[in-house]
């Protein structure tokens, strides 16, 4: 099983993976967690790259195939192997991200965005992908916060030093490309406390694979 | 003007690219030598990592992609502004490697190639490639005494370390292509002496464009 957690910056996608992968965990799942970009040895160079504030110059297209690099070793490297011997993988962004960074955020097109990641994906599509929204000032003041605490200023804000309209542009693009793939998508409301929204997380998982999470 | 080099290792593209430089500015012209991978500074961080031995796990995809992010920067930061102001640019390699190494080379759809060149170039299309061809086994002899000289067994060695095989196919690669592209490329025998070669280069440059290079 193939999960991934996507939404804007400091909607909690982190803490409810790491959420999520205990809780398997202790019903005796062998779980692997990983995110994009970063989950693959090249992913860790070109992570450096993209989110440091020195890429400022980068062109959007070049951007996109970085990503696009780092999630095709991704799924060759770390993904399809865990998957093949029977992990439950679950991802800190994952495709979803390009489509909706990228198209909606930054104006490519959204279905050429689609085959690009389908040659980067090479058919490993998540079986759930779980989308936590929230209003865009309250993700940015959550994300600000934490890189001030962990002390990350010049490291990984390029994103957070986007304009706000941005990312207003990113939280409608994945509402907007969530209800497109309703099938795959689930929209968690992501403003309650963390324990909330991990209750929800459970409910979601029970409702969907009930055979393998029953009440 | 915007011409490019093709062809397998060791056919010589390099050496004409520093004539045909040296003979553009006995006439005037100011240009702008590059290559790729590694035109851009974002280039040279790929460059390492695409020809190191070390990165022989690299997917097929995740390499494309690499080479296409190299691409669109190396348009975006290089080629463009300099042809903005009027120079010549001579690219060592270019789209059409990409077409040809991962295409015929190693099976991907030449097609769906091109689809992503044309995202990567941004309209920068060489208004001239010159594909230089001999025989596999000349090219590679010639190659790995290079590399023997210049001591780069473990760095620059990963391409030169492929089969015979796959050598053919990228020869025989970049002759269909270039039939295909017939208005674009223009085939040089690259068996003969330098002088020779640059000879022949030197005619076609006076055929193509013959208001700008005059007998």
């Amino acid at each position: 099983m193939f999960i991934t957690f996507e939404g804007i910056e400091g909607c909690g996608k982190s803490t409810q993976s790491t959420l999520l992968a205990q809780w398997l965990k202790n019903h005796g799942w062998e779980v692997q967690t990983t995110r994009e970009p970063g989950g693959s040895r090249l992913g860790q160079n070109l992570r450096s790259i993209l989110l440091s504030m020195e890429s400022r110059d980068l062109t959007g297209e070049s951007e996109l195939f970085l990503y696009l690099a780092d999630r095709a070793q991704h799924v060759h490297q770390t993904i399809k192997p865990a998957l093949d011997k029977g992990a439950v993988v679950l991802s800190d962004r994952f495709a979803d991200s390009t489509v909706v960074y990228q198209g909606y955020g930054r104006g490519l097109d959204p279905n050429l965005l689609h085959t690009l990641n389908d040659v980067a994906v090479q058919g490993v599509w998540p079986d759930l992908t779980l989308l936590f929204d929230l209003p865009v000032e309250l993700g940015l003041k959550r994300a600000m916060a934490r890189n001030f605490q962990d002390n990350k200023t010049e490291q990984e804000g390029r994103f957070e030093a986007e304009s706000l309209a941005f990312h207003s542009r990113v939280r409608e693009g994945y509402l907007t490309w969530a209800a497109l793939n309703k099938n795959r998508f689930q929209v968690v409301d992501a403003e309650p406390d963390p324990e909330t929204i991990f209750n929800e997380v459970q409910r979601i998982l029970r409702h969907r694979f009930p055979k393998w999470f029953p009440e």
